[in-house]
């Protein structure tokens, strides 16, 4: 008998091997065990060759078969309330465990495995509805996830011409903010007077999990061309006092809610300012990538009401309407935004007041509506300044009507920033902006509001 | 005001900067998410500076105050039996994890945290006893390193002269099998004939995980000498036809439970064969650790009574007592054993019976008594030899009397080994140990066992 | 007294700094050897900015100042003459070297010194006329470059999509047989079915030296479009029987004269028959760079004189006259010429007698008319094959009427092949090129030859 | 027929293949060409099985058959007196260039060929006298090495604890002044408050070419053992203000004459001034390593003639005789310089005298006495310290009576010192050695000296 690793092996290579269902159960056995590598590189391989409706299949199968068993959980449960201690804290555990988590675990001991597991839940995200029947197996492995990528294994490094082709390949793949227009342009993005970091994984070879990109500039500024111009002059980098990220993007859709981005963003500005003993500044020059849609979102009793509208505008009436009447700036405005840039002489001030206000109060089933907002505050940084038509490319002009805002990272203030953010929703502004903000906040309420936001200092 | 950070930091610095409670539970806080690199780097700087004594009080505290809530579990408990859906078990999953996991999650994610949280699981087998009151910590850090060092993270590493001597030193101190003598005893062991692997992880620098050394030879041998004498001669490693894993070390104790050398040895046979085409058998020289105790261990209901062992040495009286009264076999062989090395022609048969015996039968609360027979039997390898007097160091008299044991890797055979292994506890032995081993089981048994154990084949 | 090199730096910085005269005495004065790498980086910095009508200044400098002394060598001649010993020859030899040999290197005991001198001496190349007045520098030049650049301390490097972006830049960037139109472009050159290789010198970073492109493909093709088209499919490589080697370039203008190709060829087909052991055939597709240039050249009594192109299209003159009037053969040809691609079947047979004439027999001042063929048979290849129309591209058309030619690198017949074309111009052709061959040589030499060329085996 | 490469090959492997003569000819042959990698290597291989008779046989055959054409240069003196032009110095540069220089570069375009040339000058240095009958093969191969072995070429590496085994293993190797035994003596010269340094050059694999070893320290100090103590405590490196560098070694007797060290060391200043802001001092603790040779050798009239260690001992007269009879001070010193040690007190300030002497006035043969002295001062150093009792280790008693020197590299006087001491002799020494200085002087001079040596400042 030539063994039976040879026996299995032949099993696979006929009908059965294609069969995910026979081979995961295989993984688990104890007869598995023996042969854990051999049975796991076929499952990756047949993940790899399956059509999208097999893959939606194979969800389903971890589903049903690999979700923890209630009968084992009742047992655990009666334990537990017969004698609540340690053993049964363990057994409970144990119990309401899903199988499939020991079966991601073993399927990632063999190589490309880590690699495979993150573009399951890619594909668990791209084919299937956010929150429906696989919720629990997305859970499993963003759990997963968020041990193994841990931040201690990750390694930062510097991406620069002198990197690989094939990691480059993928910045210009993954860009999603400012999108890069082939070779020449993202050269420009990591001359002298550019960088970017990117955080690696040690399972995922030439595999960028997140990347920053920053420009080196004198002065923090809201006007995207100059950063994003291939001819732009390069300016001597030791020169330069502010550190401006434009553009970070998170790689892997496999990883969402697995974030790096606080460490990415502190790291980067602790190698910055050893590099650079002269960087004074470091701030973002950030998209609001939801203004158009929230202005839209009328009914949203949270957000942009047409009588919210109406107060925030009340200022502009005259230079929107054009007239003497005015009455009906929310609908002037509408009018002239269908044409943004032949309009920006009026338009300006009035954007960046309701920019101001869908920064800092709209918000989405309690959540702050603008993601980017949420993700700097969130970090303790403050909002510094909203710049109209501070980005006139047409992805801009369509999503925000133009408008950029920055947000700065003062490291002694995240700390107490990011408390009262999470805390208590508190946003700080720059000085400059403290009159501004006072006003979009009696205006958002409808009153004078006396204390709320975050207006003092 | 100069933030929050610095604040922090001049708190720390004074007085309350080495209480780690405050450290720990800050960490776990909001206020902690934004500081976590400082604070977990605290952590890691004063458990680095504490005392044996003042870490078992550290591990009270984190039992005490990071274990889950009786409470929370009482009601998530409740909840399940209310509405046993998914959301339930989540919350119930939630329950039972204890908020040290996350704790040490976030220890993980600043520099050093991996190595100190493996440092301070070593220091929890060191410092207290096992299975007492720390074996939940305990569980939970096993949890988090069985992630963390999954097989799938770990770079397999040929160890040569060329390696660094950080690493080298590292092996001289983990050597545990074969004491390695200095740097021209290491730099034997790493010459032509002979090869060292080893497996790291990326977050553990120049620190190897578990390491084997491999002497390539003619034909797998019994006896150690030739294997560790400095002065022997090199062979040319392409006229091997015989790989020997004479060592294997695990290095870090608070991985223990993690086990990587089932996965090590197979690596190693595939890089072998992939570079020595030559190479036909792949086996160990493998020490007894506990003969001598097993066999004083008369009382050990499971292993040598003196019954057995009187049935054992049946055939042997003659040559042992040196008498024909051939009463008293057992206690003429323990006279003998007082000088082992002295009465080697006596004792050579006698001994590589009651190895086979121990190797194969002798049992220590229900589990092989033999640690490594148990590894090597469990991995699928075969029993394929034992030898008497192999081992002629000091340690390996006090140990075994001198035994050695060849376990042997014969791929076709590992699955079907390890299975029946593992399912029924039966054991290979090579085809020409079949009689002696007939012999064994049934002076064990004490009767004509018709089938017991794995003499077929 | 701040110290001499204060000094020192503080003249060169102000008016003499620039001074490249006074720089280069220094540097070969006793004072220079302490301040040795300050000279030599400031000489570097300053011939980086030196306009071409300085370095054309620079190198007059050098060879009016830095050339051997002729009152030293006419002594040293004196007393080899009196005392023709060793003593006197080192005294000789000493004489002729001129001072700048030393001068450069000291130069390169600097930073970028290397760098500097090739590009020195390629600015030379590019200034100044061939076996001018500068004929002596630019042989000192080459004379260093030779010992600096020795096979010996040269790298192969395989170039993959692997590899940093700033050495693939240069790929495109240098080369020159068949263009790189962009970055896809590289990418198809650079996949799966083909291998590039360079050669790359410890002195000079991210800078390749010379480079070989590969096809991997099934046979030895003559037509060029199948190896450069972006969309070709991509051949499993380990499927391939033949390596074709399609696009050498030297990188760096000063080091003409060096020569690295042989050993890169050689090297390359070692790499690539260990890689690929079903490689049967190793060949390139060539161009004949000087085709078009020879065929008018009609005063060059080696070359194609009239007489001789009559002689030669003998065969063709009915297809190419396409009358019953044969006469005038060769003005027809030149006719169909001016539009190769539409006679495209008149043209085939003609076009390759000619080039196989061309490439064997016409010669320039006494060397091999094509420089290609000139490379290939002296390292040991031979002439497999001709093609009509097998490079299509402007630049093809232009050169050689679309002509390219195949020389296969047979392993066993390199040396014999090498030694008889150097040492008595005798040339190898392939079997099925010997008929063809013989009556080029008879129509060339004007009478049946009996054994000239290399027609035999 | 199989190819001429294939019989060379044949030929080579039977009775002609171990016949230098016929490989190296055939190597500078045109046929060679073609085989030039092949035949290199044979000759590579040949060389390294060679007996040292061998060899020598070897060199005398290099000597008799690859020396410059007497005919030749005969030609070419004729054509150049004929015709004093460029062509004809050409070609007498090329008549005087021994053939064998281009031997040596073809046997470098092989793998090991530069290791080979370099070990095969150092077995002309081990077994040939100096300057005999080899000298114009030494100069041959010396001037190849300067050519190879440029400044340029060479990359500094830190040497520590994490370097390979196999290059720390050659420091042992290596290290001749002042002995490491073994690897923890090793280990403490490459921890916290140590540096090591060395160059590489990319053709040497593994191989240091001269290496340093500097303690970082408080204060340059004359006394060996604290430095080379493997117990003594290791101070926090951020906290030294000095470098001492304790240890230079050449490690290739086939680069004698070929100069680094004077590179090596301004290099690690600039390293060791990066990484260590606060080092003030930079210099030497070095050996007198004929002292003890120059003070017997009293024939020599430029050095310790005894009317001239009379009169340099003359104030010591009382304290070495112990007597008031004050003659016979030059008897009583050798007396107790029988067994220094145990005359400490009476001897040091006497020795210190003498040493001062040896290291600025004797000379052998015009050159200065001591090589180190040599090597520092001409590099720019100043002569800081003598000490006596410095180095009690026996070689340190045995070749200087435990003398130890300090010379202190001052960066802004390197350049002026280097000159006066290249152009007039002239010695700097540290203004507190100036008096005593002046003492020397005068006692070797026989007179008051008014100017001489260096005394001023």
């Amino acid at each position: 008998m030539p063994g039976f690793l040879s026996n299995l092996l032949r099993v696979l290579s006929e009908g059965r091997g294609g069969d995910m269902r026979f081979l995961c159960h295989q993984l688990l056995s104890e007869r598995g065990e023996a042969s854990q590598t051999v049975l796991a590189e076929k499952i990756i391989k047949t993940y790899g060759a399956m059509s999208p409706a097999k893959r939606r299949a194979f969800f389903d199968m971890l589903t049903r078969e690999f979700s923890p068993d209630a009968a084992a959980i009742k047992r655990a449960v009666a334990q537990y309330e017969k004698n609540p201690e340690l053993a049964s804290i363990a057994a409970l555990s144990a119990a309401v465990e899903a199988p499939r988590q020991e079966l991601f675990r073993r399927i990632n001991t063999a190589p490309h495995g880590t690699e495979t597991l993150v573009a399951l839940r890619g594909d668990l995200h791209t084919l299937t509805p956010e929150d429906g029947e696989f919720s629990a197996l997305d859970s499993d492995l963003k759990h997963l996830m968020r041990s193994w990528f841990n931040r201690g294994f990750l390694r930062l490094e510097r991406i620069s011409w002198k990197t690989s082709a094939i990691v480059l390949e993928k910045l210009i793949q993954y860009e999603s903010v400012h999108e890069i227009n082939g070779w020449p342009d993202l050269r420009r993005r990591l001359d002298a007077d550019r960088r970017c970091f990117a955080f690696f994984h040690p399972a995922l070879t030439d595999e960028p999990i997140i990347f920053v990109e920053v420009a080196l500039a004198n002065g923090l500024t809201g006007t995207l061309e100059p950063l994003l111009d291939i001819q732009a002059p390069v300016l001597a980098p030791e020169k330069a006092d502010t550190a401006i990220f434009y553009s970070i993007n998170n790689c892997l859709r496999g990883l969402r809610g697995v974030a790096f981005g606080n460490f990415l963003i502190k790291q980067v500005v602790t190698e910055l300012s050893a590099e650079f003993p002269n960087l004074k500044t470091y701030g973002t020059l950030s998209p609001l990538p939801r203004l158009s849609r929230a202005m839209r979102d009328n009914e949203n009793p949270e957000g942009f009401t047409r009588e919210r509208l109406a107060r925030l505008l009340t200022d502009f009436a005259a230079q929107l309407t054009g007239t003497s009447r005015r009455r009906d700036a929310v609908d002037a405005l509408f009018h002239l935004l269908e044409n943004p840039v032949e309009h920006r002489e009026a338009l300006a001030a009035p954007l960046e007041r309701l920019a101001l206000a869908y920064l800092a109060r709209a918000r989405d089933k309690g959540k702050l509506y603008d993601p980017v907002a949420l993700f700097h505050l969130a970090n303790g940084a403050r909002l510094e300044q909203v710049n109209a038509f501070g980005n006139l490319r047409r992805y801009g002009i369509e999503a925000s009507f133009g408008m950029t805002a920055n947000y700065r990272y003062l490291p002694d203030e995240l700390e107490e920033n990011h408390e009262r953010f999470v805390r208590d929703g508190q946003i700080r502004v720059s000085p400059h902006l403290h009159r501004e903000f006072r006003k979009v906040e009696e205006a958002w309420d409808g009153e004078r509001s006396p204390s709320s936001g975050r207006a003092k200092r």
